[in-house]
């Protein structure tokens, strides 16, 4: 693609709005303080809204002529072919909670294919990027390349997602399958999960329940890193729904039969 | 207490110390590389210990006349009346997951009750402190007081803790009443969790199967930020076990009924 690299430089610029938008708000008194919000809990927040509208602003600047699919302000029509994928907060329970494992997800549909893809952690300071060439995560600490690992079987792996509860009874219990059969299993990750997995510490990530937007970022980060992610009957996992994302092969087809056993 | 000062300064020394002796090892691919451990998961690794030695010859140095109580190499005797309470890692799996939640803990016993605490988070660069007139959070971006939030009635409370399965099945079904209650349970915290209640995030933590080295720290934080910690019963919590903390004295007493119950 001939414009990679300004399409790359347009991401960062959006993470970066993104991150100016929200860190005023993370741990922020207002949000902390439980009696100034309604009784109905709904955990979506100011910081939400502020960021997927600094990204917005970002793209209107940058490349008007792209489509925006956000999970705040809804669809945005364009004429390029390509749509932008804008989830600005995922994990808003563990944005209130003051847990560092919410990110900022950008994904840049081709309307076949998501072709790139970034998750921001504004408060630790780390983006994982995948795609248009680039595999990387850069933090303060500089620049890694992101690489799964291969070569963990079942019954070493180490299995990731947010909820105990997955979904549905029954996802719960298709899940449970292949977390009686990983070698540990742990919760409370949200979008950090994938980037984990991209950066070859973790083996598997299981998830139901997802919109587009939950997972067009990350699926790109993966599979620039030499991951597969697929929904839970092997196709395509850009629409959301039951999302697994593997660091092998031979470990995505396991999981699979576990998942459909 | 009169050598107060250089009592935190020994303290702050020994996280420094254990900093040094951790960061290299967290995400290092000879932790990632899954085939290079044993077949017997057991996550104490290098780190684990080159960080405990770290701590030991800052005490050795600083101050040798206390007693030590250490995860790694256990119990040293000492002639002031204090003892120092270790655990360079608590948190081991989120550590070999890369997960941030894992911390360093340090509390000072004076053989009555925990008199000071810290959590110490190196990836992030955070260190929650409280006892000896402290209850302070130090990162990058500076100083910030540590205070429960107070007046969250259980059924609008977030609630943390690390494993679902908690303990024992009855532990577990124990914790279940009380998370039924609670508006919101979030799962993979580790000492994180006690962070996150002294900073005023969130309102409960709820744990089993503790060890004194993995609560002496988070303990003297908490309490430090005006929140309750005990065991189920209601009693100390300074050996571990069973242990719960509460922003409120009213959420401490609904929680353990339910525990109770």
């Amino acid at each position: 693609m001939q414009d990679a690299d300004q399409i790359t430089r347009t991401a960062h610029l959006m993470a970066d709005a993104a991150r100016r938008a929200i860190l005023p708000w993370f741990r922020h008194a207002d949000l902390a303080a439980d009696n100034k919000r309604p009784a109905d809990f709904d955990p979506v927040t100011q910081a939400d809204r502020d960021a997927e509208r600094a990204m917005r602003d970002v793209l209107a600047r940058e490349r008007p002529d792209d489509a925006i699919l956000g999970e705040e302000y809804g669809a945005t029509p364009g004429t390029s072919g390509l749509t932008w994928i804008l989830d600005p907060i995922d994990g808003t329970r563990a944005f209130l909670c003051g847990a560092a494992s919410w990110g900022v997800l950008i994904g840049l549909s081709d309307g076949r294919d998501v072709i790139y893809g970034l998750i921001d952690q504004p408060y630790v300071g780390e983006r994982f990027e995948g795609g248009l060439g680039h595999a990387r995560l850069t933090s303060a600490a500089g620049e890694r390349a992101l690489r799964v690992r291969g070569g963990t079987p079942l019954e070493r792996a180490t299995l990731l997602t947010t909820f105990p509860e997955i979904g549905t009874a029954a996802e719960a219990t298709a899940f449970r399958r292949v977390a009686d059969r990983a070698r540990l299993t742990r919760y409370g990750l949200d979008c950090y999960a994938y980037g984990l997995l991209a950066l070859g510490q973790v083996d598997l990530v299981i998830e139901a329940g997802l919109q587009s937007y939950d997972i067009a970022g990350p699926l790109a980060v993966v599979q620039a890193a030499g991951g597969i992610v697929t929904d839970w009957q092997g196709g395509s996992a850009a629409q959301g729904g039951q999302v697994i994302a593997a660091a092998s092969e031979a470990l995505h087809r396991a999981a699979l039969d576990l998942l459909n056993g």
